[in-house]
Protein backbone atom coordinates (compact mmCIF):
# COMPACT_ATOMS: atom_id res chain seq x y z
CA UNK A 1 0.00 0.00 0.00
CA UNK A 2 1.68 3.56 -0.89
CA UNK A 3 0.81 6.24 1.32
CA UNK A 4 -0.83 9.04 0.36
CA UNK A 5 1.77 12.31 0.80
CA UNK A 6 0.25 15.20 2.18
CA UNK A 7 1.20 18.40 1.14
CA UNK A 8 4.19 19.59 3.19
CA UNK A 9 3.43 22.91 5.59
CA UNK A 10 5.26 25.72 4.51
CA UNK A 11 6.62 28.27 7.33
CA UNK A 12 7.27 31.53 7.08
CA UNK A 13 8.57 34.12 10.31
CA UNK A 14 8.31 37.68 11.00
CA UNK A 15 11.46 38.43 12.74
CA UNK A 16 14.01 41.06 14.09
CA UNK A 17 17.89 39.75 14.19
CA UNK A 18 18.57 41.58 17.75
CA UNK A 19 15.12 40.16 19.03
CA UNK A 20 16.31 37.34 21.72
CA UNK A 21 12.56 35.82 21.50
CA UNK A 22 12.67 36.04 17.77
CA UNK A 23 16.28 34.32 18.08
CA UNK A 24 14.83 31.71 20.07
CA UNK A 25 12.54 30.68 17.67
CA UNK A 26 14.90 30.60 15.16
CA UNK A 27 17.24 28.04 16.92
CA UNK A 28 14.24 25.66 18.03
CA UNK A 29 13.66 26.08 13.84
CA UNK A 30 17.35 25.22 13.13
CA UNK A 31 17.50 22.47 16.00
CA UNK A 32 14.40 20.90 14.80
CA UNK A 33 15.76 20.48 10.82
CA UNK A 34 12.38 22.73 9.92
CA UNK A 35 13.35 24.94 6.79
CA UNK A 36 11.75 28.33 7.04
CA UNK A 37 11.25 31.71 5.27
CA UNK A 38 12.22 34.54 6.99
CA UNK A 39 11.24 37.79 6.52
CA UNK A 40 13.50 40.51 8.50
CA UNK A 41 11.00 43.12 10.07
CA UNK A 42 12.40 46.06 12.14
CA UNK A 43 9.60 46.38 15.63
CA UNK A 44 9.44 50.09 15.06
CA UNK A 45 8.57 50.11 11.48
CA UNK A 46 6.02 46.72 10.74
CA UNK A 47 5.35 46.05 7.45
CA UNK A 48 2.25 46.22 6.36
CA UNK A 49 2.33 41.91 5.71
CA UNK A 50 3.47 41.70 9.59
CA UNK A 51 0.52 44.18 10.48
CA UNK A 52 -2.39 42.06 8.73
CA UNK A 53 -0.64 38.97 10.64
CA UNK A 54 -0.52 40.57 14.32
CA UNK A 55 -2.06 43.89 14.74
CA UNK A 56 0.36 44.03 17.78
CA UNK A 57 3.18 44.69 15.35
CA UNK A 58 5.08 42.75 17.40
CA UNK A 59 7.97 39.69 16.62
CA UNK A 60 8.35 36.69 16.37
CA UNK A 61 5.03 35.69 14.42
CA UNK A 62 5.26 32.46 12.98
CA UNK A 63 2.90 31.70 9.77
CA UNK A 64 2.07 28.32 8.84
CA UNK A 65 0.57 27.11 5.31
CA UNK A 66 -0.63 23.42 4.85
CA UNK A 67 -1.77 23.86 1.52
CA UNK A 68 -4.99 24.79 2.17
CA UNK A 69 -4.79 27.24 5.31
CA UNK A 70 -2.64 29.68 6.76
CA UNK A 71 -2.03 30.00 10.58
CA UNK A 72 -0.54 32.83 12.15
CA UNK A 73 1.20 32.16 15.50
CA UNK A 74 2.55 35.00 17.92
CA UNK A 75 4.13 34.66 21.13
CA UNK A 76 7.57 33.17 21.48
CA UNK A 77 6.25 30.38 23.76
CA UNK A 78 3.49 29.41 22.04
CA UNK A 79 5.72 29.44 18.62
CA UNK A 80 8.39 27.29 20.93
CA UNK A 81 6.07 25.08 22.43
CA UNK A 82 3.57 24.75 18.96
CA UNK A 83 7.48 23.56 16.83
CA UNK A 84 7.85 21.07 19.90
CA UNK A 85 4.58 19.74 19.92
CA UNK A 86 4.07 19.03 15.96
CA UNK A 87 7.88 18.03 15.13
CA UNK A 88 8.74 15.88 18.66
CA UNK A 89 11.62 14.02 17.05
CA UNK A 90 14.15 16.39 18.34
CA UNK A 91 12.74 16.90 22.00
CA UNK A 92 13.92 19.84 23.46
CA UNK A 93 11.18 20.18 26.60
CA UNK A 94 12.32 17.31 29.04
CA UNK A 95 10.62 13.80 28.95
CA UNK A 96 8.27 14.02 31.88
CA UNK A 97 6.23 16.56 33.54
CA UNK A 98 8.73 17.68 36.46
CA UNK A 99 11.67 17.71 33.96
CA UNK A 100 9.31 19.82 31.48
CA UNK A 101 8.36 22.46 34.53
CA UNK A 102 12.44 22.79 35.12
CA UNK A 103 12.46 23.52 31.59
CA UNK A 104 9.92 26.05 31.53
CA UNK A 105 10.89 27.58 34.39
CA UNK A 106 14.74 28.34 33.45
CA UNK A 107 12.59 29.79 30.02
CA UNK A 108 10.79 32.19 31.85
CA UNK A 109 13.95 33.30 34.27
CA UNK A 110 15.63 33.85 31.15
CA UNK A 111 13.26 35.77 29.01
CA UNK A 112 11.52 37.71 31.96
CA UNK A 113 13.93 38.28 34.79
CA UNK A 114 17.84 38.06 32.45
CA UNK A 115 15.86 39.95 29.31
CA UNK A 116 13.91 42.68 32.42
CA UNK A 117 17.44 43.43 34.34
CA UNK A 118 20.06 43.02 31.16
CA UNK A 119 18.77 42.66 27.39
CA UNK A 120 16.21 45.19 27.38
CA UNK A 121 18.70 48.14 29.08
CA UNK A 122 21.75 46.68 27.46
CA UNK A 123 20.00 46.24 23.99
CA UNK A 124 17.35 48.92 24.27
CA UNK A 125 19.79 52.08 25.25
CA UNK A 126 22.86 50.79 22.85
CA UNK A 127 21.45 49.77 19.69
CA UNK A 128 17.78 50.17 19.68
CA UNK A 129 17.81 53.84 20.26
CA UNK A 130 20.21 54.41 18.19
CA UNK A 131 18.81 52.63 15.52
CA UNK A 132 15.46 53.82 16.00
CA UNK A 133 16.72 57.76 16.26
CA UNK A 134 14.89 58.04 19.62
CA UNK A 135 17.40 60.36 21.55
CA UNK A 136 20.89 59.01 24.17
CA UNK A 137 21.18 56.02 25.83
CA UNK A 138 20.82 56.48 29.21
CA UNK A 139 24.06 56.09 31.13
CA UNK A 140 22.75 54.39 34.61
CA UNK A 141 20.52 52.29 32.86
CA UNK A 142 23.63 50.90 30.87
CA UNK A 143 25.17 50.77 33.86
CA UNK A 144 22.19 48.73 35.64
CA UNK A 145 22.71 46.03 32.57
CA UNK A 146 26.29 45.57 33.43
CA UNK A 147 26.14 45.02 36.82
CA UNK A 148 22.50 42.74 36.84
CA UNK A 149 24.65 40.38 34.17
CA UNK A 150 27.08 38.83 36.66
CA UNK A 151 24.91 37.47 38.55
CA UNK A 152 23.29 36.21 35.66
CA UNK A 153 26.58 34.71 34.04
CA UNK A 154 27.28 33.08 37.86
CA UNK A 155 23.90 31.70 37.93
CA UNK A 156 24.60 29.61 34.22
CA UNK A 157 28.34 28.63 35.35
CA UNK A 158 26.71 27.58 38.50
CA UNK A 159 24.40 25.72 36.25
CA UNK A 160 26.61 24.45 33.45
CA UNK A 161 28.82 22.68 36.15
CA UNK A 162 26.26 21.01 37.67
CA UNK A 163 24.47 19.36 34.95
CA UNK A 164 24.97 18.73 30.94
CA UNK A 165 22.13 21.12 29.42
CA UNK A 166 21.39 23.79 31.97
CA UNK A 167 17.70 22.43 32.84
CA UNK A 168 19.39 18.72 32.97
CA UNK A 169 21.04 16.21 30.61
CA UNK A 170 20.01 17.14 27.31
CA UNK A 171 20.00 20.06 24.96
CA UNK A 172 16.18 21.93 25.87
CA UNK A 173 14.59 25.14 25.46
CA UNK A 174 16.58 26.40 28.87
CA UNK A 175 19.93 26.22 26.63
CA UNK A 176 17.99 28.01 24.02
CA UNK A 177 16.47 30.97 25.63
CA UNK A 178 19.68 31.56 27.65
CA UNK A 179 21.91 31.64 24.69
CA UNK A 180 19.16 33.53 22.86
CA UNK A 181 19.17 36.45 25.21
CA UNK A 182 23.14 36.71 25.59
CA UNK A 183 23.83 35.90 21.87
CA UNK A 184 22.45 40.07 21.31
CA UNK A 185 24.93 41.03 24.32
CA UNK A 186 27.43 39.58 22.54
CA UNK A 187 26.33 41.09 19.39
CA UNK A 188 27.03 44.12 21.57
CA UNK A 189 30.25 43.59 22.14
CA UNK A 190 28.87 43.50 25.83
CA UNK A 191 29.21 39.69 27.61
CA UNK A 192 31.95 39.52 30.62
CA UNK A 193 33.13 35.99 29.40
CA UNK A 194 36.46 35.92 30.71
CA UNK A 195 34.62 36.91 34.14
CA UNK A 196 32.46 33.77 33.47
CA UNK A 197 34.65 30.47 32.39
CA UNK A 198 31.82 27.88 33.21
CA UNK A 199 29.04 30.00 31.38
CA UNK A 200 31.79 30.85 28.46
CA UNK A 201 32.77 26.79 28.28
CA UNK A 202 28.98 26.55 28.37
CA UNK A 203 28.35 29.20 25.55
CA UNK A 204 31.16 28.00 23.33
CA UNK A 205 29.11 24.45 23.40
CA UNK A 206 25.86 26.37 21.98
CA UNK A 207 27.39 28.38 19.94
CA UNK A 208 29.35 25.72 17.59
CA UNK A 209 26.10 23.59 17.14
CA UNK A 210 25.41 23.58 13.12
CA UNK A 211 21.56 25.79 14.26
CA UNK A 212 23.45 28.45 15.76
CA UNK A 213 25.18 29.41 12.18
CA UNK A 214 22.00 30.82 10.82
CA UNK A 215 22.64 33.79 14.06
CA UNK A 216 26.42 33.88 14.02
CA UNK A 217 25.62 35.57 9.93
CA UNK A 218 23.45 38.08 11.07
CA UNK A 219 24.95 41.75 10.45
CA UNK A 220 23.23 45.01 11.15
CA UNK A 221 23.18 47.10 8.59
CA UNK A 222 25.32 50.76 10.27
CA UNK A 223 25.68 48.12 13.38
CA UNK A 224 28.51 45.49 12.94
CA UNK A 225 28.71 42.87 15.52
CA UNK A 226 32.41 42.98 17.10
CA UNK A 227 34.99 40.63 15.59
CA UNK A 228 34.66 38.11 17.85
CA UNK A 229 30.41 37.66 17.73
CA UNK A 230 30.90 35.15 14.84
CA UNK A 231 34.29 33.19 15.91
CA UNK A 232 33.84 29.86 18.06
CA UNK A 233 36.96 30.22 19.28
CA UNK A 234 36.26 33.35 21.11
CA UNK B 1 -7.05 -7.89 40.68
CA UNK B 2 -6.90 -5.03 42.78
CA UNK B 3 -4.87 -2.16 42.06
CA UNK B 4 -2.79 -0.88 44.55
CA UNK B 5 -3.60 2.39 46.20
CA UNK B 6 -0.22 4.47 45.45
CA UNK B 7 0.02 7.61 47.91
CA UNK B 8 -1.58 10.50 46.87
CA UNK B 9 0.48 13.63 45.79
CA UNK B 10 0.17 16.56 48.26
CA UNK B 11 0.73 20.29 47.36
CA UNK B 12 1.59 23.32 49.05
CA UNK B 13 1.40 26.66 47.09
CA UNK B 14 2.97 29.48 48.07
CA UNK B 15 1.19 32.59 46.93
CA UNK B 16 0.54 36.26 47.76
CA UNK B 17 -3.08 37.43 47.40
CA UNK B 18 -2.87 40.38 45.73
CA UNK B 19 -0.04 38.33 42.69
CA UNK B 20 -2.19 37.87 39.63
CA UNK B 21 0.62 35.17 38.57
CA UNK B 22 -0.32 33.31 41.95
CA UNK B 23 -3.91 33.94 41.39
CA UNK B 24 -4.05 32.22 38.06
CA UNK B 25 -2.70 28.97 39.85
CA UNK B 26 -5.29 28.91 42.16
CA UNK B 27 -7.72 29.02 39.85
CA UNK B 28 -6.04 26.30 37.99
CA UNK B 29 -5.73 24.35 41.35
CA UNK B 30 -10.26 25.16 41.90
CA UNK B 31 -10.85 24.56 38.18
CA UNK B 32 -9.27 21.08 38.30
CA UNK B 33 -10.59 20.46 41.80
CA UNK B 34 -6.97 19.66 43.02
CA UNK B 35 -6.40 20.13 46.86
CA UNK B 36 -3.82 22.55 47.72
CA UNK B 37 -2.41 23.79 51.67
CA UNK B 38 -2.04 27.44 50.58
CA UNK B 39 0.95 29.49 52.43
CA UNK B 40 0.80 33.45 51.85
CA UNK B 41 3.79 35.08 51.92
CA UNK B 42 5.19 38.64 51.24
CA UNK B 43 6.77 39.06 48.01
CA UNK B 44 9.05 41.61 50.16
CA UNK B 45 9.91 39.72 52.96
CA UNK B 46 9.87 36.20 51.95
CA UNK B 47 9.57 33.59 54.64
CA UNK B 48 12.58 31.76 55.28
CA UNK B 49 10.41 28.35 54.27
CA UNK B 50 10.02 29.88 50.95
CA UNK B 51 13.72 30.71 50.58
CA UNK B 52 14.47 27.35 51.12
CA UNK B 53 12.39 25.99 48.01
CA UNK B 54 13.12 29.17 45.50
CA UNK B 55 16.10 31.18 46.52
CA UNK B 56 14.88 34.04 44.63
CA UNK B 57 11.91 34.43 47.04
CA UNK B 58 9.78 34.86 44.23
CA UNK B 59 5.73 33.69 44.39
CA UNK B 60 3.93 31.85 43.05
CA UNK B 61 5.79 28.16 44.10
CA UNK B 62 4.16 24.87 44.04
CA UNK B 63 5.66 22.15 46.37
CA UNK B 64 4.41 18.51 44.96
CA UNK B 65 5.50 16.15 47.87
CA UNK B 66 4.90 12.16 46.28
CA UNK B 67 5.08 10.29 49.18
CA UNK B 68 8.86 10.02 49.06
CA UNK B 69 10.27 13.78 47.54
CA UNK B 70 9.14 17.02 47.20
CA UNK B 71 9.59 18.74 43.98
CA UNK B 72 9.59 22.16 43.94
CA UNK B 73 7.69 24.07 40.85
CA UNK B 74 8.20 27.85 40.05
CA UNK B 75 7.22 30.25 37.61
CA UNK B 76 3.79 31.02 36.45
CA UNK B 77 3.29 28.87 33.61
CA UNK B 78 5.50 25.69 34.57
CA UNK B 79 3.29 25.64 37.22
CA UNK B 80 0.13 25.68 35.27
CA UNK B 81 1.41 23.74 32.45
CA UNK B 82 2.79 20.69 35.13
CA UNK B 83 -0.80 20.68 36.71
CA UNK B 84 -2.28 20.56 33.08
CA UNK B 85 0.22 17.49 32.13
CA UNK B 86 -0.56 15.94 35.23
CA UNK B 87 -4.31 16.25 35.35
CA UNK B 88 -5.56 16.30 32.28
CA UNK B 89 -8.98 15.18 33.14
CA UNK B 90 -10.19 18.93 33.26
CA UNK B 91 -8.54 20.37 30.16
CA UNK B 92 -7.45 24.32 30.38
CA UNK B 93 -5.38 24.04 27.15
CA UNK B 94 -6.88 23.71 24.11
CA UNK B 95 -7.53 20.06 22.05
CA UNK B 96 -4.97 20.47 19.34
CA UNK B 97 -1.39 22.26 18.64
CA UNK B 98 -3.06 24.91 16.98
CA UNK B 99 -5.91 25.51 19.89
CA UNK B 100 -3.03 25.67 22.26
CA UNK B 101 -0.62 27.90 20.32
CA UNK B 102 -3.32 30.59 20.90
CA UNK B 103 -4.34 30.16 24.39
CA UNK B 104 -0.68 30.55 24.89
CA UNK B 105 -0.67 33.50 22.91
CA UNK B 106 -3.57 35.18 24.99
CA UNK B 107 -1.67 33.99 27.94
CA UNK B 108 1.36 35.62 27.13
CA UNK B 109 -0.68 38.76 25.97
CA UNK B 110 -2.43 38.94 29.36
CA UNK B 111 0.23 37.82 31.62
CA UNK B 112 3.41 39.94 30.12
CA UNK B 113 1.20 42.83 27.71
CA UNK B 114 -1.66 43.55 30.40
CA UNK B 115 0.39 43.07 33.69
CA UNK B 116 3.26 45.72 32.13
CA UNK B 117 0.81 47.99 30.83
CA UNK B 118 -2.07 48.15 33.82
CA UNK B 119 -1.34 45.94 36.49
CA UNK B 120 1.94 46.83 37.29
CA UNK B 121 0.93 50.45 37.12
CA UNK B 122 -2.09 50.28 39.45
CA UNK B 123 -1.51 47.08 41.78
CA UNK B 124 2.23 48.79 41.82
CA UNK B 125 1.51 52.40 42.83
CA UNK B 126 -1.85 51.58 44.31
CA UNK B 127 -1.27 49.23 46.96
CA UNK B 128 2.13 47.57 46.96
CA UNK B 129 3.91 50.91 47.74
CA UNK B 130 1.72 51.27 50.58
CA UNK B 131 2.04 48.05 51.90
CA UNK B 132 5.49 47.81 51.47
CA UNK B 133 5.97 51.43 52.42
CA UNK B 134 8.12 52.47 50.27
CA UNK B 135 6.94 56.05 49.28
CA UNK B 136 4.16 57.67 47.70
CA UNK B 137 2.23 56.73 44.30
CA UNK B 138 3.51 58.64 41.05
CA UNK B 139 0.32 59.68 39.96
CA UNK B 140 1.96 59.49 36.20
CA UNK B 141 1.91 55.62 36.50
CA UNK B 142 -1.35 55.70 37.84
CA UNK B 143 -2.94 57.42 35.06
CA UNK B 144 -1.08 54.89 32.09
CA UNK B 145 -2.72 52.19 33.80
CA UNK B 146 -5.83 54.06 33.83
CA UNK B 147 -5.86 54.91 30.55
CA UNK B 148 -3.87 51.59 29.06
CA UNK B 149 -7.03 49.22 30.93
CA UNK B 150 -9.63 50.39 28.09
CA UNK B 151 -7.84 49.16 25.16
CA UNK B 152 -7.62 45.71 26.85
CA UNK B 153 -11.22 45.87 28.25
CA UNK B 154 -11.98 46.54 24.35
CA UNK B 155 -9.70 43.41 23.15
CA UNK B 156 -11.21 41.25 25.66
CA UNK B 157 -15.04 42.48 24.69
CA UNK B 158 -13.95 42.36 20.93
CA UNK B 159 -12.84 38.26 22.11
CA UNK B 160 -15.60 37.67 24.10
CA UNK B 161 -18.33 38.56 21.40
CA UNK B 162 -16.53 36.08 19.27
CA UNK B 163 -15.70 33.59 20.92
CA UNK B 164 -17.41 31.62 24.17
CA UNK B 165 -13.87 31.45 25.93
CA UNK B 166 -11.57 33.83 25.04
CA UNK B 167 -9.21 31.70 23.27
CA UNK B 168 -12.30 29.19 21.47
CA UNK B 169 -15.04 27.48 22.81
CA UNK B 170 -13.82 26.22 25.89
CA UNK B 171 -12.74 28.18 29.22
CA UNK B 172 -9.25 27.75 28.76
CA UNK B 173 -5.86 29.61 30.23
CA UNK B 174 -6.26 32.20 28.39
CA UNK B 175 -9.81 33.42 30.47
CA UNK B 176 -7.86 32.04 34.10
CA UNK B 177 -4.72 34.50 33.03
CA UNK B 178 -6.99 37.01 32.08
CA UNK B 179 -9.61 36.97 34.96
CA UNK B 180 -6.64 36.47 37.63
CA UNK B 181 -5.48 40.19 35.65
CA UNK B 182 -8.38 41.71 36.25
CA UNK B 183 -9.30 40.54 39.67
CA UNK B 184 -6.34 42.04 41.07
CA UNK B 185 -6.98 45.65 39.57
CA UNK B 186 -11.08 44.52 40.48
CA UNK B 187 -9.99 44.31 44.32
CA UNK B 188 -8.46 48.26 43.90
CA UNK B 189 -11.99 49.22 42.61
CA UNK B 190 -10.40 50.31 39.25
CA UNK B 191 -12.28 47.93 36.35
CA UNK B 192 -14.36 50.77 34.24
CA UNK B 193 -16.71 47.73 34.07
CA UNK B 194 -19.86 50.38 32.68
CA UNK B 195 -17.68 51.48 29.88
CA UNK B 196 -17.16 47.52 28.66
CA UNK B 197 -20.34 45.87 28.74
CA UNK B 198 -18.96 42.50 26.99
CA UNK B 199 -15.87 42.19 28.88
CA UNK B 200 -17.83 43.05 32.04
CA UNK B 201 -20.61 39.86 30.85
CA UNK B 202 -17.59 37.89 29.70
CA UNK B 203 -15.93 38.20 33.80
CA UNK B 204 -19.06 38.04 35.33
CA UNK B 205 -19.40 34.74 34.35
CA UNK B 206 -16.04 33.53 35.18
CA UNK B 207 -16.60 34.97 38.35
CA UNK B 208 -19.64 32.88 39.57
CA UNK B 209 -17.42 29.87 38.88
CA UNK B 210 -17.09 27.78 42.16
CA UNK B 211 -13.09 27.73 41.48
CA UNK B 212 -13.33 31.33 42.10
CA UNK B 213 -14.35 31.71 45.68
CA UNK B 214 -11.33 31.50 47.00
CA UNK B 215 -10.20 34.65 45.35
CA UNK B 216 -13.33 36.74 46.21
CA UNK B 217 -12.51 35.81 50.37
CA UNK B 218 -9.13 37.30 49.68
CA UNK B 219 -8.96 40.50 52.45
CA UNK B 220 -5.74 42.17 52.89
CA UNK B 221 -4.92 43.46 56.30
CA UNK B 222 -5.50 47.20 56.49
CA UNK B 223 -6.14 47.10 52.51
CA UNK B 224 -9.90 45.70 52.70
CA UNK B 225 -11.50 45.89 49.12
CA UNK B 226 -14.68 47.88 47.55
CA UNK B 227 -18.21 46.60 48.57
CA UNK B 228 -18.49 45.19 44.99
CA UNK B 229 -15.72 42.95 44.86
CA UNK B 230 -16.99 39.44 46.13
CA UNK B 231 -20.40 40.15 44.99
CA UNK B 232 -21.34 38.19 41.39
CA UNK B 233 -23.49 41.28 40.82
CA UNK B 234 -21.64 43.81 40.53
Amino acid sequence: MIALSAVPNTYRLYHYPLDPHSRRVRLTLAEKGIVCDLAIERPWEPSADLIACNPSGEVPVLVVTDGKHSHVLADVCAVCEYIEETHPATQLLGKDPLARAEVRRLVGWFERKFHGEVTSFLLGEKALKRLMGTGEPDSVLIRTGYHNIHGHLDYIGWLAERRNGLAGGELTFADLAAAAQLSVIDYLGDVPWNSHIAAKEWYARIKSRPAFRGLLGDHIAGFPPPRHYADLDF
